[in-house]
């Protein structure tokens, strides 16, 4: 399995935090935002006397609350469809394990958030990827550029909707396309959709649970991490209404026994977590969103479609290679003593030539972290000996 | 993946229970001991504004506080060879998923804790059994049964010691066989060790650690669930001096980003657990054992060796077929209002052949408990049409 490329500069924005650097990290899906109230009081009044394991499909009463949540969004999943998981992460690895055997092959839309190329690997499976452009803001790639590539060994198509890294919205259009393609050719539509909370253009989100004819053919992946700010609680879900499918998922939830209980418990709590919480989480997002796409646009050279969703965008900057470019922040560049650490676009495209110039930006930090980051950045790619404008 | 014969049982179980029979459950591995008061102390008194993303290795201050624990046990090892997995489960999955290419094979003495077979199926690899035998208590076959089995596609032996399901406690000299052994073919020295404070016989307990040279061979699996009775908090180990497989296992961590945050604060404090509570707990054990040995075998036909560590037994029992017993105790017996639950040695057991009159009992249950559930085996084994004598 390969190290990504964000992993590997690691070391060096925390050497470059050893030598006294401000390191402005965009690189993570870590928000600063604080994990709900009710999130902590769940757990400081926990009244129990032994942490036993709990059910290897999760408790029941979190699978019930999750129910509820889904059906706000006019999810219609009842509470023996949801298997809770150890993050997004297990949900993803189980899904992949339970559908795919050796050699099988799914379709993937680049970029996209790179664990799910690890977790295919595991599962001996094969991602085979299709570009999508920056240039129409990372709409979903045509459907004859799909069937070009379904084969005998083609089991599904996974999409992440809101998209980590791009930030892209899937249309009700391009649902129904994916619809009919997962129809006519009998895959499985896998669907990660742990972002919903987070859509701030007024488009609807599009689960793939509203997509009607092809509910058993649908695999959801959720986790409570990004929407309650609870990341290292690591609970998250697999929605599946296919028998055969839940059944060989839950022989990989047994082997592991089960998921953990004050995770589930803190999620549980969480599911009730105050609306002005919600609220103000999104306000935020959206105006870090507003202040990050118009401060990049406005750096020469510099480009960033509006990201529809998530907390992410892909930036197109003006340099010969964006790998050599983020290293060389970390190890060459220092402004006032800052510098900023960004994950650059190679870690999320599988054909090497794609994104080369590109980088993908997480705005978890305040908008007045984020304009000294862009401050920073400006002034680096100014300095910068690869630089191309 | 094959679901295990105790798992099928777990409904029966349930609908028993559900017609109002009292159900013994000596078939799990969850202890009734409650949870150390330190554990829910750290998790009432938690000091944080967001529950986030800790390292992929485990938190450092967990993996300082695990050293210290192991130097207690001779067992030398650095902080930097140990990583915090999610669970026993997930070390065992990914010290085998780094370690073993699909085809690859390892050996295990059998009867043999299920999940085993479960995670070597997961990382495409072969377990293959030499059985050990009721009849002198579990001890290690004989070297040259492991030798036949040697071939280039043999990349390691795997052990657990204490023993689940036998509860035997490899002695020094068969520990240095093994030595030998993985020395001459050069091969990895699984050893999971996670029952290591429930010793009873005065008999040393030997890690894989304490074998001079074969320290970089060694790939130790543990996990606090069972000696804090936290089985819920899914937080386990790997420990390697073996550098390029911790890069390997690191690559798994990192896909799934992080073990459970608060699993690891609970453990932390764990480890800090009174001397008095771990002696109160061992001497539980204790009792409970000498109980159980001595009831079991006075039951006419039921034989079981006694038990060095952990809280298993195996036990034989006068019956056609123990996976049949088992079922039929649930649907189709009841003395006075109540039966028992035992998991099938099948479960343990590669070999279609092997053990097919034993069973696995777990002894965690109060002695009281224990005695009225060996009164109703006894009964029960009078009553089924297929008792041997």
């Amino acid at each position: 399995m390969p190290a990504s490329p964000i992993r590997r500069l690691v070391k060096y924005a925390n050497a470059a935090e050893a030598r006294g650097i401000k390191v402005y990290r965009l690189n993570i899906g870590q928000p600063d935002v604080p994990t709900p109230q009710v999130a902590f009081e769940a757990i400081r009044n926990i009244d129990r006397t032994v942490l036993e394991y709990s059910p290897s499909e999760g408790m029941y009463s979190l699978r019930c609350k999750l129910c509820e949540y889904y059906h706000k969004f006019n999810i219609d999943v009842d509470v023996d469809d949801i298997i809770v998981t150890t993050g997004g992460s297990e949900a993803v690895l189980f899904a992949f394990m339970a559908c795919l055997d050796p050699g099988d092959e799914i379709i993937v839309p680049e970029p996209a958030y790179a664990n799910y190329m690890a977790f295919a690997i595991s599962a001996g499976a094969k991602i085979v990827t299709i570009p999508s452009t920056i240039d129409n803001g990372f709409q979903l790639p045509p459907m004859q550029e799909f069937e070009k590539l379904i084969n005998e060994r083609t089991k599904g198509i996974l999409i992440c909707n809101p998209n980590n890294p791009t930030g892209y919205l899937y249309t009700m259009k391009e649902m129904l396309q994916l619809r009919d393609l997962v129809k006519r050719y009998d895959l499985f539509l896998f669907s990660d959709e742990v972002y919903r909370e987070f859509c701030y253009t007024g488009a609807p989100y599009i689960s793939a649970f509203h997509l009607p004819g092809v509910e058993e053919q649908v695999v959801l992946i959720d986790s409570v991490s990004k929407r309650y700010n609870e990341c290292g609680i690591r609970i998250g879900a697999i929605i599946t209404k296919h028998k055969e499918l839940k059944a060989n998922i839950m022989k990989f939830c047994q082997a592991r026994l089960s998921p953990p209980l004050l995770g589930q418990i803190v999620a549980e709590a969480s599911i009730d977590t105050p609306a002005e919480y919600m609220l103000e989480t999104y306000n935020e997002y959206v105006e870090r969103r507003k202040f990050l796409v118009d401060r990049i646009n406005m750096i020469p050279g510099c480009y960033t479609p509006i990201p529809m969703g998530a907390f992410y965008t892909v930036v197109r900057l003006p340099v010969d290679d964006a790998d050599r470019f983020c290293l060389w922040c970390l190890t060459d560049f220092e402004w006032e003593g800052q510098t900023v650490f960004m994950a650059p676009a190679s870690g999320f495209y599988v054909n090497p030539d794609l994104g080369r110039d590109q980088v993908r930006m997480a705005y978890v930090l305040k908008t007045e972290e984020l304009g000294k980051a862009l401050e920073v950045l400006a002034h680096a790619l100014k300095a910068y000996p690869g630089r191309t404008i």
